[in-house]
Formats: C-alpha cells, structure tokens, sequence
C-alpha cells in the first residue's frame, strides 16, 4: 500500500461541535455532556434536542420537542404498501434504507434545504425510524401493524410497536439509555458517509439512506448481530474458552472488541455491562457471563501473544442487552439506527449551515494510482481481434 | 476552519488500479486507457469490462460479458410495484436510490461476499440501472412501460426504454460516448461514497444506494441539472451576457464549470463540446452556442476579476447533449448514474478485495472539536427546572 492515510485514521476532516472523544483517557461527550452524566440524567428525546439545536432545552422547548416528535411518528401509507412488496426474507437494514429515501417523495418543501427546513426533516425522521423498523417486523411476521402511540415516550413507543405491548417500567428506561448510549460518535463511517452526501448537497433523505448503508457493514452497527450470533453458537460458558482461542488462532475478528478510537474501556461499554449485567439476573440467562468471558480472555489472549492491548466496544453487550429485552437479533443494528439518526442528522445540519470559514467543500479526496501506466499518450487500444491474453 | 483538510481536496486515501486523472494536463484514463481513445474505439458494455476486470476483453468475453447483461436487463416485479406506490412528483433519483437498494432483496446470495458474487452483482446492476431509470419514467407520465430489448446494445436500449422507440444509429452511438466518458472518474465524491459504505462490509446494493445519494447533489451530478435550467431560463444567447455578469457579481457558481481537479480543459467537456455542436446543428437549437458564450465570458470574466482560471467541466455540455437526444431534463442526473455504476461497481471491488497490505479498513477520520468544552468532567447537568437560556 503506497497511501500513508489508510482508512483515513489520523486525518482530521472537518470542525465539529456536536462530539467530542478522548480515546485515550475513555471520555464522550456529546455538545460538551459527558455519557455518563447524560445517561443518568436525560432521555433520548433531551439528548437529541442537545444534538439537534446545542444545548440542554428548557421545559417549553423540550415539551414544544416532544410534541413535534410524538406528532411525526407516522409513515405515509404507500411507503407501508412499498415494505409489503417486499419477500420476507428481506434485511431490514435494507429495508430501512429504501424507506428512507422514499420518505422524500412525501416532504412538500422537499426543495427548501434551509436550516429550519432541515430541522424539521430531523426531528420527523427521529420520530419516524421506530416506525418504520416496527412496521417491517411486523410484515414479514404476517403481524398486524401495530400504530405509533402518541403519548409514549420514544423509547417505550419503540419497544411497544416493536414488541405489541407496553414494556414495563425497567425495559423501557434500559432502553432509553441505550438510545442515548448510541445515539452520537462523532466521524464514524456512517456519520463521515452522511456528511459526505450532504456536502454535494444532496438532501437529507439521500445523506441518512447512505449512513444506513454504512451503518449495515459488520464492522460498524453490523457487529452487534455477529456478537448475538456468536453467544448462540457458543452455546454454554463452557464452550467460551475454546471458540476465544480458537478465533485468536485463525487471526479471526472477536466482534464487539476493539476500537478505532479507543485506547481504554469505552465508556458506553462500561455502562451496557452493568446493565447486562443486572438484565441477565433479571431473566436468568447466561447472556451476561458468556459475554464477560470473551472480554476477559480476549485481553488476557492478546496479552499473551503480545499483541496490542484490546478493549469491549459498544456493540459487546449491547447484543445480550437487546436480546435480555426480546428484540429480534437481526433488529439490533436497526435499533442502533435508530438511536444514531440523531447524530446523523445533528451532523447533517453542520456540515451544510457550518458557521466557519473557508465553508465545508464536497468531500473529494485524492487516490494513489498504482494501476497500468503505458506513457503520456495512455496503453495502445488494440482491436479486438488482434488481441491475445 | 482549524482542520488543514478540507474536503479531503489533497489526501490521498487508498491505491486505486482504475483510474488516473492528470488534472494538470487534462488526462484522463481508465485501467490505462486514454479516454479520448475509448470513446473513440470503444463501447460501453467493452469499457465497463475493462473497468471491472482490469483489461480489454477478447472477442468470447466480450460476447459473454454481453451476454450476462442483456439477460440481467429486466427488475423484479415488486420494485416495479413499489414504485407505482410513489407519488408521480417522486424525484428520479430518490427512486433509483431506493430501488437500488431494494434489489437486495432478490438476490439469493446476498450473504455469499466472495469477488465472484460481487462481480456477478456489478453485471447485474449495471444492466439494470437503465430499466429502473426508464420504468420510473414511465409510471410517473402514466405511460405503459417498456420491457428492455434483448439485443439492442446497452446505449440504445436505455434511449429506446426512455423513449419507447428505437433511437437513430447517430444519436445511439452518441449516448454510448456518453455513457463511456461517465463511467468513472477516480474518487470523485459518490464513489468515495461507495467505497466509504463498502469498507464497513456493506453488501454491494447498500454501497451503490449511498453513491446514488451523493450524485443527487447539485454540485456533483445534479449540476447537469442545474446547467439546462440555467438555459432555459436565459432563454436566448442574447440574454447570456447580463446572465454570466450578474451571477458572478452575487459571487454564485456557473454550473457546470470549474472541477476540483482539473486545472485546464477536462478532457470529457471537450469530447462533448464537439458533440453538443454537432447536435445542435442537427437539430436546429440554440442550445450549444449558448453553452459555449456561457463558457467563454465566464473564462473571461474570472480573468477581469483577477480570479482564478476556470474551464468547462463534464456537465456543462452533457446538457445540451441529452437535451438534443430530447430526454427529460431531470433524467440527466439518473443518467449519469446509468453510467457512473460501472466505475462505482468497480470501486466496491477494488475496496472489497484489493491485493494491498496493509488491508484497507473502514474509513473512520478524525474530526477537529471546536465545540463547548468545561473541563476534563464535561460541562454541568442543570436539571431543566433550573434552566434559564
């Protein structure tokens, strides 16, 4: 590889306000918030007002917020009759992904791309994702669709439609968490893949269907399915050990560990293990402990054969976390979509209103060509009958 | 601005084999191949073989690879039918975004992510991309629709499904030029795009959905958009003048000149520019010497303003090209797309498997934060009773 920038990992893209990440010392913050004192503290909702707009909301605001929100929830009836075309085996990654550009068609001011204009796509699209994930599960289970409530909160209303009853006190605010936990990180693949369309100006539908797409890849939001997968395959804790060292051996990927940023524990690692932690006690599954195992032998493994020190990510509990509440395994990454459109969009709205000068440009970068090189005037372009591989 | 780089405009991020742009010079070539003898020599259907695979075809490949496409041209019947879902205002490019990613669905080796299945992708979705652009144009003029021929080459059967009847040999060969001078361009902005979702192990349809989304922009492929309203609207050659003064005086852009890295002519505008005459004067318009004022006072007039040198880039005379070939102005952009999958396909390969070491990973940069900062605990949560803006 003759590119130093590989990945582009050490480059510095663009100014952000919205996130900030101190791998080294295990730090998030979201508009100058710390993780830990947001998930404590906030609600998905709160916490997509302080990426949309800056800051925390006043009461006023943040009920002028919810209002907007609970009044987005539902979808137009042709992108539900769309999903129904659709086999059943469908991903619903990708089914998200259509549905997303197809909600364009049904945005009246669809031309408008002023900031106010964009933030009202942010906050109906934030309202709309649930509904969206809910609704397909419910296709293909050959389910009746189950409405959006108008009065439950984002987290509870997803996990309602999701699941066809009201969840109960604990899952709901686990899973508000989780949104929060999710819902913003900065330049990652999908977030940099959405500012990147946005920087053609390209509306937000089309920006937020390309981080869908980005956000399916098993090394990004993809990972938390193959963790799931992993724990089932295993089986027992007993089985942990061998299938650890034997991935290590194969120099295969131990989805869930590992990070581009982090150089320590993640701090939403930190916070998704006590909660599989205590989720796993309250229903008696082994989830947890496997979970644990892998952690601790993948470190003391890449310890011993003197390898670069590994950490949990995001994506290690949140799999038996999301499993201990009976979501589908094949909806996780879907749920992480729906904690991360607020970030998509906060990032969205920046990279095409930046305040700072120069202004953002399209993203164009540069490649090293190592291909054929014939001379100035380009290989000769022999016809085709007089030519011999 | 703190970040050094903006727009990516001089990192280079990976090692390409595809393609090489001398913006210095204006050359452009393709595995090799010097544009200007492609377009004169070649096909679309050769020049997209010589993209995927890396060389020109013998005459059994070629047939094959032929072959392969004209069976691919039909869409699955339930895309059809989630498009006749969408409102007829839907824009073109929104449903070839959607649609993209929809075909996922029939892809019965959907999981299988092997060079071989992804080559088998590629031929795929080149073949289709022309039917669904077609299709769409269809349902939406309540026109019925045009099955795709099975032996007309690939430029004549989408003029032929667009128009519904077979287009001239001129016009034809013209289209596939066409086709030829779009089908790649390095790491422009939407390939970036394709790369950047497949680098996370998107599948293929994920990653081309996303580079769709970032051609819709104005200042990547909806330029050419932008170019022929800019026509109509002046209206006559007359009118060019006042027209090109005024928007540099507000300090606006002239769409369709200028590019990011071509600092002379680009090689593509003056290939079209030839065109666009000799379809002018076939067709008895003004289009093409309203074109050319618009490029000579504008290179005159940032001369004036001691501003720096600017040419014609590739959507300037596209135009006034698929104008004369009387397709809809608002198809230019799925157009480009039509042509642009060879080289987006390409890319997803090259991402996908490229022999390089170190591997290419997932694309994640860094971001510069500029935003709130109170000290390494983060600023303080004021529970919201006691928030006053």
């Amino acid at each position: 590889m003759s590119t130093k920038n590989v990945g582009l990992r050490n480059i510095e893209v663009a100014d952000t306000k919205i996130c900030s990440i101190d791998g080294d010392n295990g730090k998030l913050t979201y508009r100058g918030f710390d993780i830990f004192d947001l998930t404590k503290n906030s609600t998905f909702e709160e916490t997509s007002y302080l990426l949309l707009f800056g800051d925390l909301p006043t009461e006023p605001q943040l009920q002028d917020f919810k209002k907007q929100l609970h009044s987005s929830r539902d979808i137009p009836v042709q992108v539900m009759r769309a999903m129904k075309e659709r086999p059943k085996s469908a991903s619903p990654m990708d089914v998200l992904q259509s549905s997303v550009s197809m909600l364009a068609d049904f945005d009246e001011s669809i031309n408008d791309d002023s900031k106010s204009a964009n933030v009202r796509r942010a906050i109906s699209l934030i309202a709309k994702f649930p509904t969206i994930v809910a609704a397909w599960n419910s296709i293909r289970n050959g389910a009746s669709l189950v409405q959006p409530s108008k009065d439950l909160t984002h987290a509870a209303n997803s996990l309602f439609m999701l699941k066809g009853k009201e969840p109960d006190k604990e899952f709901a605010r686990d899973f508000d968490v989780c949104l929060i936990l999710h819902a913003e990180h900065s330049f990652n693949a999908s977030t940099f893949a959405a500012r990147e369309v946005a920087s053609t100006r390209a509306h937000m539908y089309a920006s937020i269907a390309a981080a869908v797409g980005a956000l399916s890849g098993e090394l990004h939001g993809g990972a938390n399915v193959k963790v799931m997968h992993a724990l089932k395959e295993i089986g027992s804790i007993d089985a942990v050990e061998k299938w650890v060292k034997e991935r290590l051996d194969a120099a295969g990927r131990i989805m869930g560990m590992g990070h581009a940023v982090y150089k320590t524990d993640d701090p939403r690692a930190k916070i998704l293990r006590e909660m599989s932690r205590r989720l796993a006690a309250k229903t008696n599954t082994p989830w947890y402990d496997m979970t644990k195992k892998i952690e601790d032998l993948t470190k003391k493994e890449m310890r011993k054969r003197k390898k670069a020190e590994i950490f949990a990510n995001v994506d290690l509990y949140s799999a038996s976390v999301y499993y201990a509440m009976g979501i589908p395994i094949d909806l996780n990454t879907p749920i992480f979509a729906i904690a991360r459109v607020a970030g998509w969009a906060s990032h969205i709205i920046e990279e095409k209103f930046a305040e700072a000068q120069p202004k953002p440009v399209i993203y164009r970068p540069k490649a090293t060509y190592v291909g054929r090189y014939c001379g100035p005037l380009g290989c000769e372009y022999v016809p085709i009958q007089k030519r011999d591989h």
